[in-house]
């Protein structure tokens, strides 16, 4: 069975995957294309020479011959296709954010349940990348006992002016937010935001480095470094202190080089190749389990309702100063996979 | 353009390869199998869906609507395959050997020097492996100036007791014949092979360790170590020292872990893990290069017969005990990519 | 020159001191022992074959003929000891605590102050680790532009019973609250203390892990692990996050073992091995900075008043849960060495 | 009990053991030097404050009222001076070489043993090196089973235009010579030299780098890498191959730096750094053993005879290019310790 997938927005993101399911991965074919740019929607179909059609809604989209949605469009036009989808029984791929607000997540999450049966999957990577998935694996096989303590880092050597003091929670954190809680599976209790001292390398309208202190409802305290202006490399880090040892994720693969007085390996400076597997596998896993299950893989819209409660409880915690508690029921069985 | 592809031999190795093409590839579809097993063909065509036909011989096979061949048979019956293969004008992915000697390398080579274009690649997938390609990537751009002393370790956990000593070279040390010249943009120039204190873990037929000592034309020498009954991992190095440092490739991906007073990183024990990626590289390449120039890509039956050459003059060098010249004409102009 | 030292509690410290002296370095002697077991004290002079004199009372020790006293006795008793030999104008090595009381530090600051010149050095032995000493060159180099953050983890295997919740900060942290400020030449402004979920190998009374946080004048963000129950090893870490990079203490120096399917390597059980160097160090510092400047070194005096406290703070942040400031006047210019 | 010491030489090497004897050791004073440059000797007098006397020949220096001789002259003035201390009863630490041929160190082997004593050791000081003696205490403990390869580099930046391609046998490789067949308890059996590709950093009189081959009675087969204008770091590595797996020695304790898209350690340049403690530790046992047992340690002076015998048939095996055996007679219980 090959998927027939329709691709709204059709910018760099959307490309990516175009080219992803196209070229690299089994079981799926492009076949529609819908962008505000129809020009742009029509160059990729030249350059990937693809048997699709261009259609200038997404609701003229879903309603064509597609098994499934990918939603690349801008964040704000994400909710609206994605009720669109989901009230047509299509599978949906939404890239993050599923929606800009958590109210908008909670439709999303309703229109889904109405449907009887999960149809989406939200393009939160991470928990495909092999570092994190053994990490999870280490976890759940008790390895280091009960997590206790984590720390993380997530650094990004520049950002360009645009970036402002609550993307470092909401297009930043919002990463660690979802990986981590799936990591220990254990919700959010409260956050709070400390900004120790600013690096010399930033913009004055920027806060950089941010630390933010997440704590689970069992205790978990989860310290996280945000430094979008590191200079030094595109550098992740995740280590769980756990009561009877530490893990943390592998370092990327690289040469080991003895040279000018130094024994070194390369970092990235380069985002886009840290989580490039990630990206596949987690479009794999969307066909695959679709193939198996008859619905998508995680990360659920749940899980994306819970990165926008959580991210907004976080921003808030970025002006107050305090610990923010986040407000968050019980994960409804419907989404326990 | 899907390439349509036909499989002769569809034992352990070839399934995988149905398998690799099947579920996680683009470009290329299943269409034909020959084996002599023919319940054992039709088993795989149920179990991975295929809409592909069975074929009694290779002869057939060929000669079916069929862009490309895999050879995937039992090694001695790689030459004829290939042969017919190649007379009738089809691409050929050739698993290791080419072919079990020399002599029948060199005819694969004449047979695809007539035809005027290359058809086929050998499956020596270390070159497709990200960190092997690292290091070729930092050697050709010199960043440790020109190579000078090589060394390497091939370590298997243990080999069961069809393994005898002529296969520490035609088998194992096969895979750095292959990869080391290609790394180091050189021919071999002699090899010479060590007997050193042999382990108690290994059955009395066996000679185990071995150490051989090659030597490339510009008098780069190569220190590799064959030891597969290492018993602690299945566990390949590679270490290059050059005029201005070294370079070695990367460790195998795994979690930091802090426990039971040691720091520690997993090692593998299967050594079908190592190369998995490689393995679906080296076709992506095949497909893609085909698509792109008309012919595959390499090793080339060209460097399939330096490895027979060489592994010939090694299985010499292990019964004399002495320097074993090997003698390699200059590489074809027809073989060079 | 060689310095006359007597040794006040001869307990197992006391007993290291003068092995260490006798043994290791040079320069200095022991010429007078005090201890209340005084059969204690006797079998140190035969065990040592040292040619030294026991006195009943710290007093006569002070009034012998020593040029130096090394205060090693149960810490209630330091503070009296201490200002009985600065006011009779003696050297004085004096182990931690300097008091018990931030109150009884000031008093020794005061003597030594009237006495016109520094006496006094406090066995804080970190700062004397080839490890920080590395840190503290390069922080000082700004080889990472200005420190930002710093995250620390204190380790230890197991703590008996009499080990209670506060003496995670007054013994345990103790030691990074020292060495710290020192590290990156700044005083603290703030501390915070945060019980992570707590692990299940712990005594009912006690609090283990704890996190605390320190903030400093200039605002650099500490984040410090303590965990007296991990099990796994003895395991100190400091890393530093500047401007443009991360600076990180040396691991622990062991043999690369590849062995079981892991590569490790072997890390501490035992504290006593981790700063047998330092311990050596500080008292060579002690010795050779008298010899050259009539002075010992650092840390002063106002450092075991910087420690006591900041301690007392994270006693009271134990309890309150709360930021708790941290009251210290400018570092007296008799004190900037 | 302080051992007194004569120096006969007082050039870099004797000034550094004068330092040590002086500043960072207990249990010995010098007593007397002499030298050829008497103003030398006597700045050193001044310069460390030193109450000793000055003789202007070694005979004189011996006869006079020193417990122990440290012979640190020009090379070749050696075998004399020792003969002279070992005839005279006096307890010798000779620097290597004991004597520029193995004749001449077999003439103080039957000096020694006519005293019915062990009176003199090596400064062979790698074996007091903590990497090496981790080493050493693993194998012995069989962790992992019998070795069977090694592996070493030995590594220099840089070579002056007065070092020939003899002396990365007799001035370099001789520390591996000495060491190696220590730590794995076996004697020497044969030796044979290779010149890899050499590399373009280096004077065109000398052959740079060197692979030399060495096989021990049992079989253990060492490959070690002399190179001495590697130009990055003087970088001493040593690796040994066993049954269950591989002991390596410690990497040299450095930081830990994230800078510039890097992890790096820094490696050192200057060799004198590398086994500064390793000088300290060989005088500790020197002094210690003779306290203890009445003779000194290891490395002895069969040691000796055994690196210089093992040297020469090196610089024949430099010359030949053929395997040369290495003609050694059993250890004589005399000097099993």
């Amino acid at each position: 069975m090959t998927l027939k997938m329709g691709v709204v927005g059709t910018g760099a993101i959307g490309r990516e995957h175009i080219e992803r399911i196209t070229k690299r991965i089994s079981g799926a074919e492009i076949v529609a294309l819908s962008d505000i740019h129809q020009e742009n929607a029509e160059q990729i179909i030249r350059d990937f020479k693809l048997d699709a059609q261009f259609f200038a809604t997404d609701a003229e989209l879903i309603a064509a011959d597609v098994d499934a949605v990918i939603v690349s469009s801008w964040g704000p036009a994400h909710e609206e296709t994605v009720l669109k989808a989901i009230e047509a029984g299509k599978y949906v791929f939404c890239e993050k954010p599923l929606a800009t607000t958590a109210e908008g997540c909670k439709r999303i999450i309703d229109a889904e349940m109405k449907q009887g049966k999960r149809l989406l999957q939200v393009g939160f990577m991470r928990r495909y990348d092999a570092g994190y998935q053994m990490l999870k694996q280490a976890l759940d096989a008790k390895e280091i006992g009960e997590p206790l303590m984590l720390s993380c880092q997530h650094f990004n050597p520049q950002v360009d002016e645009n970036y402002t003091t609550d993307m470092a929670v909401v297009d930043t954190l919002i990463h660690e937010i979802d990986v981590l809680h799936w990591l220990v599976d254990d919700d959010y209790e409260s956050i709070q935001v400390f900004y120790p001292k600013q690096t010399k390398n930033k913009l004055s309208h920027l806060k950089d480095p941010q630390i933010v202190h997440l704590v689970t409802k069992s205790g978990i305290s989860i310290h996280a470094e945000i430094f979008v202006n590191c200079g030094y490399a595109y550098d992740i880090q995740c280590r769980v202190v756990g009561e009877d040892g530490i893990l943390s994720l592998p370092e990327v693969s690289s040469l080991g080089i003895r040279k000018d007085a130094k024994r070194s390996e390369n970092l990235l400076m380069d985002w886009k190749k840290r989580f490039m597997d990630a990206y596949d596998n987690e479009f794999n896993a969307f066909i695959n389990a679709i193939e198996k299950t008859g619905s998508p893989s995680y990360p659920t819209a749940w899980d994306g309702y819970v990165a926008a409660v959580t991210a907004d409880a976080g921003v808030k915690a970025q002006q107050s100063g305090e610990v923010e508690k986040i407000d968050l029921p019980e994960t409804p069985d419907f989404y326990r996979i």
